[in-house]
This record gives structure tokens, C-alpha cells and sequence, in this order.
């Protein structure tokens, strides 16, 4: 797990503080699959580290000499995928580094992070502390993102200066949660043959954000 | 409960298909507000019909007598106050609609109901049926908004005619659930002092969605 070789592997260990013991990284995806796998059939309420641990192959021991509790080990493994935004590539134009933004955000809602994500988010609702953690894991990096890409289009001279420019990443998240989390199928946009759901999404939602920066879409 | 007397009040009975029975609204009132402080605390699946029956002083007889299920009582609860987006003004201009959009959800979201939904994200993240029943509670009634706000625009000469549409409503539902509930405090808007986080989002995000229409703000 040193390399992200596919865009749905957690961050690497260079790019994010580790969790538990990144020695053993069979092990930890091995558990990281078993996490998603008990989620999708009990629910958060229902998992249970023992039963995590059985489907995982590991001990109990060894899960807990990883993560200290069951909250730990979801958030821990959500937190290292959702923060898993890639490189910062500068396309050279606004619609390129939009359409990167957008496709490594879908990448990672898609994928098995994705399902933790989408639990832990009705999880936050009564837990405070989770709730900050998503926060940080999941808007703040696109934020961050977000400004980058704001400024550098600002400089380029395509955009001009942006008021309350922090809005395009609640743009850019809210709208990926929304059309893969809230909206089963995708069945309204028409594009439920080939692409998946996150690729129609980028799509259409591509114009409207040039737009709301003050580009006109190519 | 037949008449609404303020934003987050759940829907009139004429304008959502009753479930449980209708007749009693104070007691209707008790298992929603015991309803909501139980997955506060305990979280959907600690969550019993015992407890929230408990917490708003009837019997379980009389709770299931309204609701079939645990599942069917939150569900519908949260279907009830979801789907109240009041009536549908038509303010003259489209910075008014969106307004008004807006604010309706905002007041939906930042309601006991908005805690409801908030946790039932989760919750459809592993149950496929409560998936699409948010869909249709959630996603369906701002599409079918921002349709009607974008078709009386065009009429008017405001914007031009747009395609994918219905992406305003992703952007609408998707930015306040990014802001009300991926974002704790919204502490990053600098505006925590004063207005609800949901008016300051709305005044943030206007802007972005007048140009991502193609309109020119105001």
C-alpha cells in the first residue's frame, strides 16, 4: 500500500498519517474489505469488530492492536480513503482541473470507500466528533482543492476574482453526494447504459460549474 | 397537524398521503419529537420502538398502530417532513425562486426532520428500499421545483434554455447537505455570529447558482 496503484487504494503512508500498523498491508485491506462488507449487510449499528475481524481472517487481537475500538476502525479506514484525492495536476485550463476534481472525488464515492463514507455520514448526525473528522476528510480537502484551481484560473485571467470562492467545493461534494448517494441508479439522467453513474454525473454537472465560476463551457 | 404553522412543520394531510392515522396530531407531534431525541442519542440502530414509544408516553400498541415498524415509523416520519416544501410562489424573478428554494430546504434540513434525514442517508447507504423512498422524498420534489423555476425563466427571457436542468437540483439539495451536514458549524463561512448556517449558505450559494443558470446576479 506504499503506492496508489488504482484510484480507489487508500492514500499511501506518505500522504497521510497512519492509522494502526501500515506494515502488514494485505492485512489492512483485508480488513478495509471486510469492514465494507459487514456495513453493506448489518449496517453500522449491526457491525460488530468481532464479526469484522472473522471475515477479515484475523483475530480479534490483531484488529485491536490496529484499531482501538469500532469507531476507530470505520473512521480510520473512511478517513484514508476519502482523503485520497491523487496528485494536483494543472491541466492548464479551468474545465481540465474541474473535470480531475470531480472525477477523483466520484472515483472515490464509487469505490468501497464510498460505502463507509455514505454510513458514516448518517452516523455524524449524532456524533459530534465524527462529524468533524468527516469535515476534515472529505470537505476540507476539496476546499483546498478547489481554491487552487480558483486561483490559478483567476491568474490565467479565464475567471475573474471569486467571491466566497470556498462555495465550489459544497458545489463540487454536495453535488457528487447527492446524485451518487441520494439518488438510487441515477435513473434520471437517461445514462444508465455504459458510464457509470459518477461519469454522467461529471457530465452534466461540468457546464453548470464553469458557469457559476464566470467561464463560459467549451 | 392539518394546517402548517411554520416552516418545519411537517407536511398537511391533503398534501401527503397519510400513513398510521392522522387523527390524533398532538400525539402524531410526540412520537416525531421522541422519534427525533432517540436517534440522537442512540442512533438508528440503537433505535427501538420501545424507547421512542417511552419517550412520547403512549403504549407500543399505539405506536404500531401508526407504524408498522421501526423501519416504517422513521421512514415515514422523515418522508412526511422531507417532502414539505410548501407551496410553490412564483416571485417574479428567478433570484426570488431560487431564493425561496433555498430557504425552503434549508428550513427542512436545519428542522427535527433534518436530523431524521440526515441519519436515514446513512441509514440507505445498505438498505436499497429506504434508498429510493428518500429519492423520491428528497430528490424528487426540488427537482420537479427547479424544473418549474427554470421553465418560468426561459419564459421570461431571463436565462436561456438549459440542458441537464435537472442539475440544479442536485446543486440545490447537494450544497445545503454539504453545508448543514458535512460541514459542522459551518464554522469556515465566517459568518457563525447571527444568522442560522442555512441563511448563510443561501446567501453564499446564490450567487453561484444565478450563474451556473446563466443569469447575471444582481
Amino acid at each position: 500500500m506504499a503506492e496508489r496503484t488504482e484510484s480507489n487504494q487508500p492514500a499511501s503512508a506518505d500522504r497521510q498519517p497512519a492509522r494502526g500498523r501500515p506494515r502488514d498491508a494485505g492485512r489492512d485491506w483485508a480488513l478495509l474489505e471486510a469492514t465494507v462488507a459487514v456495513l453493506q449487510d448489518s449496517g453500522y449499528g449491526g457491525l460488530t469488530t468481532a464479526a469484522v475481524a472473522k471475515r477479515a481472517g484475523v483475530s480479534t487481537a490483531t484488529l485491536y492492536r490496529r484499531w482501538r475500538s469500532k469507531e476507530d476502525l470505520v473512521v480510520g479506514t473512511a478517513v484514508r480513503w476519502a482523503s485520497d484525492l491523487g496528485p494536483q495536476p494543472d491541466t492548464g485550463s479551468l474545465e481540465g482541473d474541474l473535470a480531475v476534481l470531480l472525477r477523483d472525488k466520484a472515483g472515490t464515492m464509487e469505490g468501497p470507500g464510498g460505502r463507509l463514507l455514505h454510513v458514516l455520514i448518517g452516523e455524524a448526525a449524532h456524533n459530534e466528533a465524527l462529524a468533524r473528522v468527516l469535515d476534515t476528510a472529505i470537505i476540507q480537502p476539496v476546499r483546498d482543492r478547489a481554491a487552487a484551481v480558483v486561483r490559478r484560473a483567476v491568474a490565467r485571467g479565464d475567471i475573474p476574482p471569486l467571491k466566497d470562492a470556498h462555495v465550489l467545493a459544497d458545489l463540487v461534494v454536495g453535488s457528487m453526494v447527492s446524485r451518487l448517494f441520494l439518488t438510487p441508479d441515477a435513473a434520471h439522467s437517461g445514462s444508465t447504459d455504459g458510464p457509470s453513474s459518477g461519469a454522467a454525473a461529471i457530465r452534466e454537472l461540468l457546464p453548470f460549474l464553469l458557469r457559476a465560476l464566470g467561464a463560459q463551457p467549451g
